[in-house]
């Protein structure tokens, strides 16, 4: 799930290969869009690029315009590629936007923002996906073409789209998110599609890699960002079967998101508001939890449930932020693997 | 047809209901892209704007990048909404090219320019034809947007693609004329799906109406804008069974064609190069025919072909151009009315 609030971000230049701090750790990350493409660029910074694959939601995918949008893949590609667009968190940088007045003019559909840069991505992304390319293969090739080096991996190639139930009834989940600005209360999430899609073969073949050192559920929206990704039959099997410890990092402190929906979507959902249930959520899945620092009261029931637990800085304002949870992060993967030889 | 060469016009701001010259004489134009367009302008300053229908050449339509692309349609509907580029004679005017250079970023197919506004114009009309709607009602509801008053009609909702055969074998015609900038000679035209194509209904409906005072055949490319035209079965008889004269104007002047590759496809053809043999095309479809004052010299040899001829200038640099060159063809239509009287 992408937001579209801004990210008060400064600008970094290239990555500087000297600065991998672990060049020999393999991870996964699990991801949506703003939150878990921070944490996947702080990722990168410290991992061999070769030793990082983000698995990535398309639940929030849909067909726009005759178009096939991938928001989430587009928010991690564009992160990776240190193209994303900081103001509005979603996008691209430096962003121009005479399509989409030009499309109003013409009475077109526009609640739906496309930058003139980013609509190239949903171009030729539509055309290869209708030349039987795909999805995997087109993230691959354009995160390639952006000079991208960790793998991008939708959770799947089949179509899965994330309806929210609501009182009112169901909607797509972009009339909900964008369109509608998340207005209406949720009851629930379905995942269309999903009971016959399959994890992406370059998703499952990560998760089965045995020199995998950390499966890293990043800090996006378990219902619609992590929910998804988990529903696609065989990537929670594969998941929990892998040689690696899981880790959720919380995308809720001090009882709110960071960005988005996730804090409202807890109270509409009955959820308690707060950390320790983020981790409930995802359940025996987790050998690991990070709280941020200013939850750490939450720590003991973190370990009453079994689970280690790592007290830090979560929120990932700037560059160096994200660099320091992936630090944290990867430090706390060490002290697991430590303690389980 | 729409050429990509420059266009000398200076823009002219918006039309003056009262300079109307000819508010009751009823026209359809068929036309294909600049040359036609122009002239299409220039019966819009001099008509009354529910008396023009412009019937267009949909032969160069083609898809690419996922997208139905109308070049003519496109040419014509910005002419008469005053937004075409004159810098490059097709596509809009202060275009930008922001998407393109992001497409060629990716990898994509970057031969065929499409304009971040033209862009717009594209994705909705595919999106509606995808929705079903046909061509001609996307055609008037988007030139309606654009504040276009005459009808743009494609000669049919059914896709025609002109195939231009070369001694290397066929090549679609955007491929010829733009990839390959006409560089293959020509040895024949062909036009796919028009058997079983059939005029658009409004087109008909144009042609058709008693009141009908002029069908006029702009100065248009007559292999590759105005035969796909007639090649729609039922078009040809129709325009022979209206109750008005049918009149060319030479798209070539001295041996040459103020733009594309009309005289180069004439010589490549073994046809004479000069505008005798364009009414010769035409052939008895024709009852009038009107030459540029440089070829004065051929009057005597069109009316030895039993057609009306006008002597005047037919090169339209600039609107005043346009709406003299439109004044002297709707004089010629009346004196051809007031001789059948």
């Amino acid at each position: 799930m992408t937001d579209r609030q801004p990210d008060k971000d400064p600008r970094i230049g290239k990555r500087d290969d000297n600065a991998v701090q672990f060049p020999r750790l393999r991870c996964v990350a699990l991801c949506g869009g703003v939150g878990g493409a921070k944490l996947a660029v702080g990722l990168e910074a410290q991992l061999s690029p070769a030793n990082l694959t983000v698995i990535t939601n398309t639940g929030d995918d849909f067909t726009h315009l005759g178009l096939h949008i991938s928001p989430d893949l587009d928010t991690v590609m564009y992160s990776l590629a240190g193209l994303a667009n900081r103001e509005t968190g979603w996008g691209r940088d430096g962003e121009s936007w005479r399509f989409m007045s030009a499309l109003a003019a013409l009475g077109g559909e526009d609640w739906f923002q496309l930058g003139d840069l980013d609509l190239a991505t949903h171009i030729e992304r539509s055309r290869r996906l209708a030349a039987g390319e795909s999805l995997s293969a087109i993230t691959q090739a354009l995160a390639g073409r952006l000079g991208v080096r960790p793998a991008i991996v939708p959770m799947c190639d089949a179509p899965v789209r994330t309806i929210v139930d609501t009182p009112d009834g169901p909607l797509a989940f972009q009339h909900y998110f964008v369109r509608d600005k998340c207005a209406r209360p949720v009851t629930g999430f379905r995942f269309a599609g999903a009971d016959t899609a399959q994890p992406a073969s370059s998703a499952r073949a990560a998760l089965a890699d045995p020199a995998l050192d950390a499966i890293i559920i990043c800090p996006s929206n378990p219902f619609v960002s992590i929910d998804p990704i988990l529903a696609v039959p065989g990537m929670r099997e594969a998941i929990a079967r892998a040689h690696a410890p899981v880790i959720a990092v919380s995308p809720i402190v001090r009882g709110q998101a960071i960005k988005g929906p996730t804090a409202k979507m807890m109270r509409e959902l009955g959820v308690p508001g707060e950390a320790v249930a983020i981790a409930d959520h995802y359940g025996d899945l987790l050998d690991g939890f990070i709280l941020d620092a200013a939850d750490r009261a939450l720590a003991d029931r973190i370990e009453d449930r079994g689970l280690a637990c790592l007290v830090t800085d979560t929120v990932m304002t700037g560059q160096e932020e994200k660099v320091e949870l992936a630090r944290a992060v990867l430090q706390f993967v060490q002290q697991l693997q430590q303690k389980a030889t």
